[in-house]
């Protein structure tokens, strides 16, 4: 008996990544694979790098694309930064803050948690008295938007309390590439990693990743080797590296790459302060047909990331029969709560290519006769 | 002013991979995404587990495509498997097993190697030498299908040695899977990783892997917490697996996997004995050809990889600019010398797809007329 091809179905993809993605960025997936060291590739990756430097809002030599998704290049940044026994003030207020945590154990670091509720931004004067409490604390890690709450934190300030105390910054922005401010350069941030299926639009399965001077200086003063060593990024360095030959590492995934660079070339185009807006336009949109609906955010309007909208599900509504119904009579995907919100919110992406007004009319007519 | 959009040539890929590639997975890998926790693409995943299980020859329960390279699987073994202070004999006889060694060392295991010369295949009697003299030793790890050189490793006989002094085994088998037999459950291996990019002719980006039951068993009673959590497959397993509710560990890439799904069909349909005969058969064609160019094999002719063939670069013969002409004369690549055999050698893989007559013919004519 033969086997036979898979054929997904077209959704509208809102829920918290990935997102919906361009049919553009799909046809460059597709393409013919070349060598990962063929010469048309290196030059491919050079104007990847300089795409990332521009969407990262940095001059970071160090700004590549890890070769796996989202979680490892989290990954990347806590087995290159922290060394058994570092402390490290990590932020948490939703489930990415914690992933941070186990990061930092079980690289032999010592944690020291600064919490928020869930749904709250990370607050500032929290982690200033974290930092005077714990004077031999090196780097402060805490998520820019929490995709899990959809609360946005003010890396700046963060950044800057974490410098006054001669602490590195960690920074998580997978969900906030692309889809609100964040300057790395401006802000000084040292290691920031994203994801490629949130607000850039792109297939999951790539980790973009920016390291700042002060962070590769740290690398480059390490007492022991890092843990991983396919996560070694004095080793991938070697690969992404314009100077001189390229040395192998491990093969590239050349198709995901061409994607990711088509996915940043339609970013460069539209503008970052473009995409920016879009964001804001479109969240406007949907909170409007939401608050008709009578639906409730779970973040404070000041906090809110546009891009990822976490809003309490009714009273007496049937969590799992409403998205189940989402996705089999409108083809539309919006994310259930995860963690603390499991059961009790949903997440209504507008990620990239998904933040047009098209898919917030149907979101919000679908959602409107499901819930009748 | 605009960024604009890379469009590759069309290679034909004769190297060590990323292999070519066959337009229905190009297909497959640019069909619309869907979220990963879809009720269609968790079947689609089961799909995919069983297709797996084909091609490994295998009923573990436990077999799954790890979200990143094969050196991340590689690196999936190692971090579940060896504890700090674990011995491990590691058999080296080219590049990828010296990254065995790192892998074991960065996990604070006790690396004892075997060594072999580049191009030969591990000896079985210097194992069990190795095995008597430690017999603490609890992993031995080898390379089935030597990448960097193209010899064979006989996996059976050297599992039956680890199995009868008490050891687990890892076997790197990226190059072998779906090329020549690899007989995971007759030859009773524990830990075994691929590449989705060699024999499969899939994108390059994914890593099949399979665990035994004993393997399960030692991951489960561990003493220490995995040193990766992008890799501890506890917690990859609460996804992968068929029981219950799948729970969200990081972000599948989505269209990768539709890819590997497409390519794992192919294999079904043609079923392993016949792709197997055809690698064989192919890489015949290809050495009735290199021998009549004078050109002559690395590796003896029992050990030899069909599917990737290390020939010695002829005296006088510029390696570079030989492989610059062919790339850029006849858009074909072939692979240089990795490690001891930089310089030395090339490296003409016959993978997957790329296993035809007519690559055959382009490459041998196209050889002789570079090499005039």
């Amino acid at each position: 008996m033969t086997k036979t091809s898979f054929y997904p179905p077209q959704r509208t993809l809102m829920g918290p990544g990935p997102s919906d993605i361009s049919p553009q960025v799909l046809q460059a997936l597709s393409r013919p694979t070349i060598g990962h060291l063929d010469p048309l590739f290196i030059g491919m990756m050079d104007e990847l790098k300089q795409l990332l430097q521009y969407a990262f809002q940095t001059q970071n030599p160090f700004t590549i694309a890890v070769s796996a998704p989202g979680s490892a290049g989290m990954e990347a940044c806590f087995v290159n930064l922290v060394e058994p026994g570092d402390k490290v003030i990590v932020c948490r207020n939703g489930v990415f803050g914690d992933r941070m945590r186990e990061n930092v154990e079980r690289c032999g670091g010592i944690a020291v948690m600064v919490d928020n509720a869930w749904g709250e931004p990370v607050d500032p004067e929290l982690v200033e008295q974290a930092l005077e409490a714990h004077p031999d604390a090196v780097i402060v890690a805490f998520v820019h938007a929490e995709t899990s709450t959809g609360a946005l934190s003010d890396a700046e300030v963060i950044a800057r309390l974490a410098r006054e105390h001669g602490c590195l910054t960690i920074v998580d922005a997978v969900t906030s590439l692309g889809g609100v401010p964040l300057l790395v350069d401006e802000w000084q941030l040292d290691a920031v990693y994203s994801g490629s299926q949130k607000c850039l639009s792109c297939v999951p399965g790539l980790s973009p990743l920016t390291f700042s001077e002060r962070a590769v200086t740290k690398i480059q003063s390490r007492k022991t080797p890092v843990q991983s060593w396919f996560l070694d990024q004095s080793l991938v360095l070697g690969y992404w590296s314009g100077e001189g030959k390229r040395s192998y590492h491990h093969t590239a995934p050349v198709n995901s790459l061409y994607a990711l660079h088509e996915a940043l070339v339609i970013l460069y185009n539209e503008g970052l302060e473009n995409a920016w807006q879009r964001h804001r336009d479109m969240h406007n949109e949907l909170r409007e047909g939401l608050e008709q609906l009578g639906i409730a955010f779970v973040v404070e309007q000041p906090y809110r990331l546009p891009q990822l909208n976490a809003v309490y599900i009714p009273d007496g509504v049937d969590d799992a029969a409403v998205r189940k119904l989402l996705l089999e009579r409108y083809n539309l995907e919006i994310g259930a709560g995860l963690g603390a919100l499991a059961g009790k919110a949903w997440r209504i992406g507008l990620m990239g290519y998904a933040a047009r007004s098209e898919n917030i009319a149907l979101c919000l007519r679908a959602l409107e006769s499901v819930l009748k």
